[in-house]
């Protein structure tokens, strides 16, 4: 019987093939009393060896065929393996106790994993994930029951899940791995961006799949549209199979845009830049034709450690990517943690609102020596590139004043020690709170350059979390007042001379291009693997045709208003 | 040895008393075996029948000196004292473990306190409350403490306190209690609103008068400047006698403008209203000559009940404040929960920032019963005043009008009903969230009225809780973005025709009130005893002469500029 159902398009492209269900095992550990220690101790040595022989291979297959960075969890996973700590009171309960092996186990890993969870560190919280983890697989060898290593998957499948961990996707080798479709999940979370990183088509939050598709069915995922369709007719295969030669030839049309510059059908250049997390994704940059970076998020450069990284570390990080960009624009952001980004080493107090508490800028302003070496090393950095710097969360003109004097300060005082630094670095900032793109025109004559920050200028100007699933009808990226405070930014640094970048979701959306176009957008920052079909898209549009809608646009009274008249403006595809 | 200290104005007045500690008792209690049952059952027993007697003395002296509301709390801590669920178990303890009754009364309450508070539950949680408060009351009589009621103070005193807790409070009579000082506390805290209430001076937050102020010590309270004084010496008591006097006649000076109406130098008038919680409030909102109610909160008929007020209470208790009004304009707020109030008997999710979730008229359209009950209500009292209704929260035009929708739906199905109605009612939104300033053209055709909220319109505007002290630096009412959205708002109005009003704290602010009314705010509405210091202000203001001001304020860079600009402008005193 075929069926269709439809979810979130999370990355774009067309897969057809069979069904691989990626289930949870099912893991019911009885307490026994055994009268064969010895024959126990030999059971539970056994199903650790097939586990530790079984992650090698995994760790090997995720290090060759994804990346040694992203096998290193299965590195973590194995120390669990041979840590005395754990292994020795399992033993000594089937010893003392005369318990089977599975109960041992399963009590002893509870036992560290509440401990671990209940410490309230991230550092440990993940130990306690990879307990978890580790527990499961020998679990499952204990009890017979067959455990799904997606990186041993060696036909062509599309993965059907609840959801994937991170230690289901980092083994998802795109050779086989040809789409997944998830019933959980959002466009912007981890799963959802992995595949648009691996250019795997995905739909996820689709609810029913797990229940309703079973394995070796054929799936179409069109990660376009959101739809999946299974056990599809001869027709619809071959419909899709002509969407997807489609989307193909457009893909490698843009391909062939890799090598220019991005220039509007009556000739007006706009830069397109990819956001990046760590010096590893420079490279995708490249290869997808971007012109700039228009925002290095650096707080990934303190995460996942037990403790802040040296000037020294962080110098390299920058210059890395410097280097790489090879005179290229670089704009790098300043620390943004706090709200929903913590350090395990930094205890920061629990807040009622943690969207509107101490982050980023504001903790850096309180957290002076911390946000001092990293404007430290960035001025070291900055000699091997094109260097800009933004502040995040700047709400009033005081704070950008204080950190651009602590920027001043550093440089100056390695000057002074005979540091060489680049003269030329631009410091400009984030505009993603509405009191500064309502005073842009007076920030706009002492920062060097905007970047709109669309995620948090939506949710504050909207008052809505934009985590918080119960207010998502208020995210709304077109409603008018968005717009309005997005021009008021473009023309206040016009008028001074300066230049505003976008670096929110917003600035590689189909409908967003065009009126940020019209509206003198100077640079467009977004996933590496959009900027082709933007440029494709810019190339397409006349921007003084689009100058001239602008005011009508920014008149409309809804979202919906703004979405309907630029879909009729621009009718794509 | 005479010293000052400063904390946070709270309340406006100058007192001079003998400072009277409300200290938190010492009651450790020791377990010990008793050896006579009968005799400990006794000393139980009795320290139940003090413990009541005085209970009921407070009640009394709360009931006659301040409200029957404020004596309620007596009664239900009367209630838990006869309660055998509670005492029985004690009794028992006694009996069969042989246990001092100190200990036998800790254990039992700490045990029921423990299971209400762990209920997540407000009606519950308040009953743990109760049963704590009873307890130290017990427990003081048990082991010969004496413990402190306010209520019990005959002489003149300052109190001086760490903080004061809600049933400190209800028992402060002004006869007695000149002037307050705690450590803690904000001036929005629950005391601060009480002592300006009550017309006391208050300083709050003054960190450290526990520790350094004696029992007995001459005090000077100056909540006017958030100054303390404590043994001051001739001189200083003169000064402050005189800077007493000078208050004074200023108060009555204020007085005498209570039954005129607001006029500014040159001949303007506003309409100076009052924020209001209950009917009880009107009385106060008359007293002081309010010409308005601009914001009526209804929440508050929600509250510390144990289900949903009924359509026929909430209808009384609406026609009650419009009959007291007795046709002067009255605005009521439709319900505004979630965030940080909460209802025992509706259980919401947690949210992970409740400022910025579900609440308000976000939950009202949700829980459209709940809200079409309200509107029923406000539409069949209508006809006893001059009704206009406001939505909080309103932060797209599609939300206002799912809103008014339903109240016309409800005001057509009670005319089909033959309910009558009135047929002028206005209804308005609270801008309160940025969007809705920024697009006030566009909310101008469709809404009768603006009330700006500058509670949260600030706290959104600049991304900072402001109930987070660590922001605290954040929350900004004189910041320029502020002031443009507020103009914006006001400007957008009067070009349809319409009218704005502001009920924030802001609106009753001597620095606030020159630019309000330079930028043309048609109502102000405020705490009812700021009301005759307004008034006051604003006859002696030019509203032409401070229009003039109006655009190079918004051309200002900071708050300090602001409002730096302001006090040139308009030397107060």
């Amino acid at each position: 019987m075929n069926f269709s159902l439809s979810g979130i398009a999370a990355s774009n492209g067309i897969a057809i093939a069979k069904a691989f269900r990626l289930e949870n095992p099912e893991l019911t550990v009885e307490k026994t009393v055994i009268i064969d220690i010895e024959a126990e101790l030999a059971r539970f040595e056994s199903a650790v060896t097939q586990s530790k022989s079984e992650l090698e291979t995994i760790k090997e297959q995720t290090s060759k065929q994804i990346s040694d960075e992203e096998a290193a969890i299965f590195s973590a996973h194995l120390l669990v393996l041979s840590d005395p700590e754990l292994l020795g009171p399992i033993t000594d309960k089937i010893k003392s106790e005369k318990v089977n092996a599975e109960f041992a186990l399963q009590e002893t890993s509870n036992m560290f994993i509440g401990l671990f969870e209940s410490m309230d560190n991230d550092y440990m919280k993940e130990r306690a994930a990879d307990i978890r983890d580790v527990t499961k697989r020998v679990l499952a060898h204990l009890l017979g029951v067959s455990i799904q290593n997606p990186s041993m998957i060696a036909d062509e499948v599309i993965i059907i899940a609840e959801d994937l961990t991170p230690s289901d996707t980092v083994q998802l080798n795109p050779q086989f791995v040809k789409g997944f479709i998830t019933d959980i999940g959002g466009r912007t979370s981890h799963s959802a961006i992995l595949a648009r990183t691996l250019e795997i088509p995905a739909v996820v939050g689709a609810k029913t799949v797990m229940s309703s598709i079973e394995n070796g069915s054929l799936v179409i995922v069109d990660g376009l549209d959101g739809n999946i369709i299974v056990n599809p007719d001869v027709e619809t295969i071959a419909q899709y199979e002509e969407k997807k030669a489609n989307y193909e030839q457009q893909k490698s049309e843009w391909a062939r845009l890799k090598h220019e510059a991005t220039i509007t059908a009556d000739g007006h250049h706009v830069e397109l830049g990819a956001n990046i997390g760590t010096p590893n994704d420079v490279v995708g940059v490249i290869d997808h034709g971007g012109e700039a970076i228009g925002l290095y998020r650096t707080e990934f450069l303190y995460m996942g450690r037990s403790q802040f990284p040296t000037e020294d570390e962080q110098t390299e990080a920058y210059a890395s990517v410097l280097k790489q960009m090879n005179g290229k624009p670089t704009v790098v952001r300043t620390l943004d943690i706090g709200g929903d980004k913590e350090l395990s080493y930094l205890q920061l107090p629990k807040e009622l609102n943690p969207f509107l508490g101490l982050r980023a800028i504001r903790l850096c302003l309180e957290m002076k020596d911390m946000f001092r070496t990293q404007l430290r090393a960035l001025l070291r950095a900055s000699i091997h590139g094109n260097l800009k710097i933004m502040f995040p969360m700047i709400a009033t003109l005081e704070e950008f004043r204080q950190a651009k004097a602590l920027f001043l300060e550093e440089k100056a005082k390695l000057e002074e020690q005979g540091v060489e630094v680049s003269n030329s670095i631009e410091v400009g900032i984030m505009v993603e709170i509405p009191s500064t793109a309502v005073m842009a025109d007076v920030f706009a004559k002492e920062v060097d350059f905007f970047s709109i920050g669309t995620n948090d200028l939506i949710q504050y100007t909207l008052a809505a979390d934009r985590m918080n699933e119960r207010v998502s009808y208020l995210y709304q990226p077109f409603n008018p007042a968005i717009l309005r405070l997005v021009k008021n930014v473009i023309d206040a640094s016009h008028k001074e001379g300066k230049w505003t970048g976008m670096c929110g979701e917003m600035a590689g959306d189909e409908i967003a291009i065009p009126i940020l176009l019209g509206m003198g957008l100077d640079e467009f920052s977004m996933s590496a693997s959009s900027i082709l079909k933007a440029r494709s898209q810019i190339s397409k549009l006349s921007k003084a045709e689009l100058e001239s809608h602008i005011e009508t646009i920014l008149t409309l009274s809804t979202s919906e208003e703004v979405v309907s008249y630029v879909k009729k403006l621009t009718v794509t595809e």
